[in-house]
């Protein structure tokens, strides 16, 4: 705690100097590896003389424009809630996520879409990205608050890679579904974060409990959050699902499941709280567990009642969560989850995956008729029965979390190098450790305007 | 009044009970009634080997998209106004309109896709709900501040049906037009609402006055609420029309009818205001006014000049309305209107409802081409004459004001009753009778760490 | 400085009267001249029987949506910052927005869609007068807070004119490529904006001082204008382009030269910041200038690198702008430029224009294949060579600076007119001028509602 000129000026270059060496590193391999995709590049396209209404943009672009709300406006507003950090909430959210955007469009294109030497890009290519990023802010929301903006640069450049390897092994190796990323994205995340968490624990917290709540206005700049994360979720789990009735499905099957979710995380809350009030963190969070849980199964044959049995159940065990499992999370096992990650993403990501071995399990010919064939293709083909699909996508929810827990202690162990700015107890959650914070509005309150002031308007 | 706790532990367990009641019976309702339809369904979906372009999917979910955001962040940050009441404005309108979604996906099943015991379901059915779900939201602004959630739901309960009673008389029954809802559901919510709102006069407001009004930040988050609903409004009109040119003119005839309406707000406001300043109240919810008064004719060969002249007449009906009628309906006829709903959505609704009849009765085979089919079906088969048409459309008004006015007696009568938990005169516009509120920042104003803090980071 | 009642009532009356007669001549020149499109009209439309997939409305909707959704959420919510202005900022930008729609339509309308004496419209008209009301905006965030909504509207009434023209002798005459609007819209706003804000120089402007800075709260407002602007700032360059690969590729573009400008945006603060802090200015502002930077040049074959770099640079040179270059163009130059619209619209749409000469000048037949007609006709004509094209592309940023630096001139002397409402030099960035502003909340800070208020419940 030597407080060093030379320690404080080179903790000051840290964030600066990183952004320049990732970003000079990503714009050198995307100049030898990125290039446009036969529906982005003007030669590749006109090449056979398509018509441009079969070009991807017009079926994907839309979904995707939901999805990138969601990653930014969304996450960024969700961790809002805290009283003096909202600039880092979202600002960090929209710095670590454009490094995501940038890394995992490499790392992922890496795995699936590298052909003769090259990546190429187009609309699937930014889905999957904002996707990856995703995960990164799920990550995020776990240690909210306790660590600064180059420990999060760190920590993405590391997740971003375990999650592209995380994926392939999932999606290409086992061909388990999981569209919505029940799995890849919400367990995966959460888990993540979690770990990283636990390695990162801080006895002393306490510290800054007094500013770990939230006040009335940061409560409602969270709401902003929640609500766009709740209304475009049908486009998440529909984003990268097959064109035609598996977008329509996925995005109907979670659109029931969030209502649902809603539904019971509004009875739980009341149902649990003092005098039977309702509790912000729930409704900010918990509604939103319909949409983790539907996310391997919405573009199945889950049917409507399905999704709101899932979705009411989602918000259950997430609401329940916050109330009885978080403070246990903390005191038992040290892990302390900021944004109680493991309510919104955690259990309800295990859930989800487990409902997809489910709903994998029961698949039919009778059910999916012709359309089986883009839902899973390996049972189509007979080259697995449907038993056989819901063991690899029981395999597949556990190579995430052991992906995740070796991933997220890793990131822990990086994030512990004691050169890295990384907040004091007695300074986390607290904006003025990075930002340049105004001083508060002084006299908001003073009433109408003098009457000379106004004379001196006429 | 008798503050018994067994009557409190009642009251603490009305919101849960109910949600689960509710999200019990929806979900046995969907699991023998509701299906996927043939755009939905995997299996009959592939079944004539359709191009997935035809998906309805492409056509309306970026529209539906939009009508999703107005009714979740629009309407419920509209009504955040309120300086006490943000948690609950925002809060309940999820809670509403996620239930509503669900039960309105039943009762407008049954009316309009009930086909051999099942109701079929896709985008077109989102879209649907999420109409109904505004229609509820509108009477919810009638109410705003003086009912429970409990109430709330029940309120919802009995108006979708209603609602969707009176939605298949006008559409199946008198075949009118009326694509953007300034019958079904902006005449149709504001006068429910207004006459519960009647029903469940208090006398003794004046005693929660001082919550009634908005603070400096309370206003700025209505204007998302409003901005949101303006910019999606051309969406909302769109939605539900034919595709093409109907869905095109729709949105562009909205567009055109919503500036003018801003136009005249802006004017009207400040030629009524003190030393000519512009309120707030008028420009948050008048300057909508354009969007409510083309609903039903946005889709009819209304031209350009005529959205620009009814979305004129729109706003200014409406600021006059708050400024002169509001206070009026509340002296004179006991209704106390929290947000205004007269103004936005019931003089504008009927008004767009009279444009209707007038767009409708100047139709001609010129001015339409072959397009007439899609849009006056009747006329274009020579079933009806315009005037014909005219005068459906105008028993449709009528029609939807005494199914309003006769619903929303039937609820004041419902929400009346003695067992539920309504806030009393004195607690109304305050979240926390049903939130835990936390405690205001305290040190927001405290200037800039101290030194000593700032050194422990170093 | 007489305050008779006489001028006092003039001036009230300046904004209602403003507002009615521009209403009421647009609405003639509609009645006029403006008609439906042959995607918009009816009888047009199914005059040979098109197959409604057709509608320009499904290619381009979805991106006018996010275009509407920047240009009254995303510029109206950035110019919240100020901590006393949020109601002007947000409201005139609706306002003078609404208005240049309206105008802007017909303006664009004789130069681009007029035929046999009418003014065809449709979605791609919508696009163009959001685009045109982006420009308005742009010159707007120079003057905000100095100016009254009157002399917005008489700016706006003067700007979309000249606007108009110089798009119309870009697009045109010089048949300039600028998708994005790089030189029409930044450029062309910018210095529009600047010049005139230099004729209306303020010596006595730090009477306003104390208001001009942000408060934490009003700094959040800003980021959802941030957020907005940067998640659909893909949609706004890819608008207009060519259908298929081009909208694609200008959308893969954009998005990868915003991720760029983020992170150098944030190195850059950081490194020039006091302490190593981050910049709330900087992040607001000069994050998006990678939207701006790639306005012309995102349709061409750019490469994802290209992005990257064309992001990074001006990101930089936006941040450096604002810690170096505004405080010297206030002593020196006599500009007073509220937003720094220099550092996010002038410079970076300089920097666009240029990138675009670069660009179109190394445009080959290789790189584009049968691609070259879509994006640059007269070279796949063989009318022109690529040097050519770039040549024209440097001198339509040479007449866009001139059109913009004479329109400010004579913008600045039309709102200098003596019997204009303009706010004192000691109300500037004062809302209570031209609002009705609510007392701030009394007694949010009261804690838990009294024990005797809550009895009166059970």
């Amino acid at each position: 705690m030597a407080g060093s000129p030379r320690r404080t000026a080179g903790r000051r270059l840290q964030l600066p100097l990183l952004c320049l060496l990732l970003q000079g590193a990503t714009a050198i391999l995307f100049a030898v590896f990125v290039r446009y995709n036969h529906e982005t590049d003007a030669a590749l396209w006109h090449w056979h003389n398509h018509s441009n209404a079969d070009n991807e943009f017009y079926f994907r672009y839309p979904s995707f424009q939901d999805v990138h709300t969601m990653i930014f406006v969304g996450f960024g507003f969700l961790m809002v809630f805290l009283q003096r950090y909202g600039f880092s909430s979202v600002g960090f959210t929209f710095l670590s996520a454009a490094f995501a955007l940038q890394w995992s469009t490499l790392v992922q294109g890496f795995f699936h879409s590298f052909h003769h030497g090259h990546i190429y890009v187009g609309v699937e290519s930014m889905i999957n990205a904002d996707f990856c990023a995703g995960a990164v802010l799920i990550s995020f929301g776990a240690i909210l608050g306790k660590t600064g903006p180059a420990q999060l640069l760190l920590m993405a450049l590391l997740e971003v890679v375990l999650f592209g390897l995380n994926e392939f092994v999932l999606l290409s190796l086992l061909r388990v579904k999981d569209a919505g990323g029940s799995m890849t994205i919400h367990a995966f995340g959460a888990y993540f974060g979690l770990v990283l968490s636990r390695v990162l624990y801080r006895p002393q917290l306490e510290k800054s409990k007094h500013r770990q709540g939230s006040v009335y206005h940061s409560d409602l700049f969270a709401m902003i959050g929640t609500i766009f994360l709740w209304i475009f979720w049908p486009s998440f789990n529909s984003a990268p699902t097959a064109l035609g009735d598996g977008q329509h499905r996925s995005a109907l099957n979670t659109y029931y499941s969030l209502t649902a979710s809603t539904l019971s995380t509004f009875a739980l809350s009341a149902l649990v709280g003092r005098d039977g009030r309702l509790d912000m963190v729930h409704i900010q969070n918990a509604a939103l567990a319909g949409g983790v849980v539907v996310g391997t199964s919405a573009e199945m044959m889950l049917t409507p009642f399905g999704a709101l049995v899932a979705g009411f159940l989602a918000g259950t065990v997430s609401t329940l969560g916050y109330k009885f499992f978080t403070p246990t999370l903390e005191s038992k096992l040290k892990v302390q989850d900021t944004c109680g990650v493991h309510n919104l993403h955690g259990m309800p990501g295990v859930l989800g995956a487990l409902l997809g071995v489910l709903v994998a399990g029961l698949a039919t010919h009778e059910a999916y008729g012709d359309g089986l064939e883009s839902v899973f293709p390996l049972l189509a083909k007979g080259q697995r029965s449907a038993t056989s699909q819901a063991m690899h996508q029981l395999f597949g929810l556990f190579v995430t979390l052991i992906f995740a827990s070796v991933g997220g202690s890793l990131g822990g162990l990086l994030l512990r190098l004691p050169f890295l700015d990384s907040p004091p107890d007695s300074q986390c959650y607290e904006d003025q450790v990075y930002w340049e914070v105004p001083g508060e509005h002084e006299d908001l309150a003073q009433g109408p305007l003098r009457a000379e002031e106004l004379e001196t308007r006429a």
